[in-house]
C-alpha cells in the first residue's frame, strides 16, 4: 500500500437532481488506476459553499490527492473557486496571468471579456493554473487539491495535464475470471483464497447472461508476480482463464 | 425546502478501481426527483469496514434518508450488513424469515444453501426487509438507512418497493431553456434572474454542438407557477422556449 492514494469531489446540483449522469469519476478512477494513485473515496455535493468546504478540508486531510469537478465556469452557480480558497484560508481574487489568457482567448473570438467571464480569472493566492486547451478558463492546483472543470472533455484535458505532474506509483495491475456459477457456489473458496493472498485485492461481481448466472473473480494488486500465483490457484479452483 | 432529503452511499472497490461504471446513483437521483425527496450528497467508500460505519453514521445523522448500494452478497468481500449493524451499535445474525425465504429459493432452484448463502440472511436486529424480486436475498432497511443491492435491476426493484413506503414531497418540477449563446455572455443577466427568484434553484450547463457553444438554462423548485413566472422572464432575455 505505498502507492499515493486520492479522493474525487464532484461539484453540481445537476449530478444530484439526476438531469446530468456524471462521466468524470470513472474516467478518474481508470486514470488513477493507470498511473498508480489509488482513488479511496468520492464524494458528490451540492452547489452549497459550507458544503463544498467542508468536503475540500475532510478530503484533503485524509488523502494525498484531491481532484474536484465543477463550478468554475462563469455563472452565478459556480462557487467552487472561492469554496476551496476558503476551505484554505486564503484570499481570492482577479490573477494577472489568467486575465491576459481569457483576455486574449476572447479577443481572438471577437467577444467581449465582460465581467462574468473575467469571474473566471479569479483564483486562490498561490495556487499553479491548471492550462485549459479548450475553452481557456484555467483550474488550477492548490496544495493537494487540482480543481477542475466539469465538462467532461475539459476536465479530461485538465486531468492529463495534472497526472503529467503528480507523482504516481507502482501500476495497479488487476486480471479477471468469469465463471458460470453463481456468487454462492463459489465463495467459501474464493474467500480462503483470498485470505492466503493479504497483499491482493479479490472482489467477485455477479452477472445474469442470457438467464444464467455468472460471477466475475478480480484479484487485483502491485506485483504482477503475486496475481499470476494468485490467479494460477483461481484457475485451478474454477476453470480455465 | 420541506421536501425530505437523502443521501446515496455506494459501497465497492470496482467502482474506485475503474472497473465497473456505477448507475445507480444516476437512477436513484431520478426517482427520488420524482419522489419529491432531494438527493443532497452522494459518496462512494471502498470496501471497508470503518469508512463504512463512518460513512453511514455520518449521513443517517444529516438527512432523513440513507440509501446504500453495493456489498451485500454472499463473498468475503461483502461487508455491507456488518457495517451498518456496527455503525448503528446493534446485533447481527441470522434471521429466520430471511432463512426461510433463501432456503426456499435455493430449494427451488435445486441448489446447495450453503454457508456461503447462508451468510445473505445476516440481518442486523430489528431491521425491516426488502424484498428481492430477482434473487431473493432481501435488503434491509434500519432507522432511516435502505441497504440494497449493487446490481443494478436489483437496486432497482428494491427501491421501487422502498419509494413506495417513504413519505415523498412536493414534486420536484424543473423546466429548462437552451440558448445558443456561451455561459458567459449570459452570465450576468441570468444571476440577476436567479436573485430575484432566491426559492428556485437555477443552473447553467455550458456544452458545444458542431463547434457552437451553447448553454442549457435550467429552473428547479417546487411551485410550478412560480417556474412558468421565471421561465417567462428568462424567454424574454434569451429567446423562445
Amino acid at each position: 500500500m505505498t502507492n499515493p492514494t486520492a479522493a474525487m469531489l464532484v461539484i453540481g446540483d445537476e449530478i444530484l437532481s439526476g438531469r446530468t449522469r456524471d462521466s468524470n469519476m470513472h474516467h478518474l478512477a481508470g486514470e488513477l488506476t493507470r498511473h498508480g494513485i489509488r482513488l479511496m473515496e468520492a464524494r458528490v455535493v451540492a452547489d452549497d459553499h459550507d458544503d463544498i468546504v467542508a468536503a475540500v478540508n475532510a478530503l484533503r486531510a485524509r488523502w494525498d490527492h484531491v481532484f474536484t469537478s465543477g463550478g468554475i465556469g462563469p455563472t452565478h452557480d459556480d462557487i467552487t473557486a472561492d469554496a476551496v480558497a476558503a476551505a484554505f484560508g486564503v484570499p481570492i481574487g482577479p490573477r494577472a496571468d489568467a486575465m491576459a489568457l481569457l483576455a486574449a482567448h476572447y479577443a481572438r473570438a471577437g467577444m467581449e471579456f465582460n465581467a462574468a467571464r473575467q469571474r473566471m480569472a479569479r483564483i486562490p493566492r498561490d495556487a499553479r493554473l491548471i492550462d485549459n486547451p479548450i475553452s481557456t478558463a484555467p483550474g488550477f492546483t492548490i496544495g493537494n487539491v487540482h480543481v477542475m472543470a466539469g465538462v467532461p472533455n475539459i476536465f479530461q484535458a485538465m486531468l492529463a495535464e495534472v497526472l503529467a505532474q503528480v507523482t504516481g506509483g507502482a501500476p495497479l495491475l488487476s486480471q479477471s475470471l468469469t465463471v458460470h456459477r453463481g456468487e454462492g457456489e463459489i465463495a467459501a473458496d474464493f474467500g480462503a483464497l483470498a485470505a492466503e493472498f493479504p497483499d491482493l485485492s479479490m472482489g467477485s461481481y455477479p452477472f445474469v447472461r442470457n438467464g444464467a448466472m455468472g460471477t466475475n473473480l478480480v484479484i487485483r494488486g502491485t506485483d504482477a508476480g503475486r496475481i499470476d500465483a494468485a490467479m494460477t490457484r483461481l484457475a485451478a479452483l474454477f476453470g480455465t482463464p
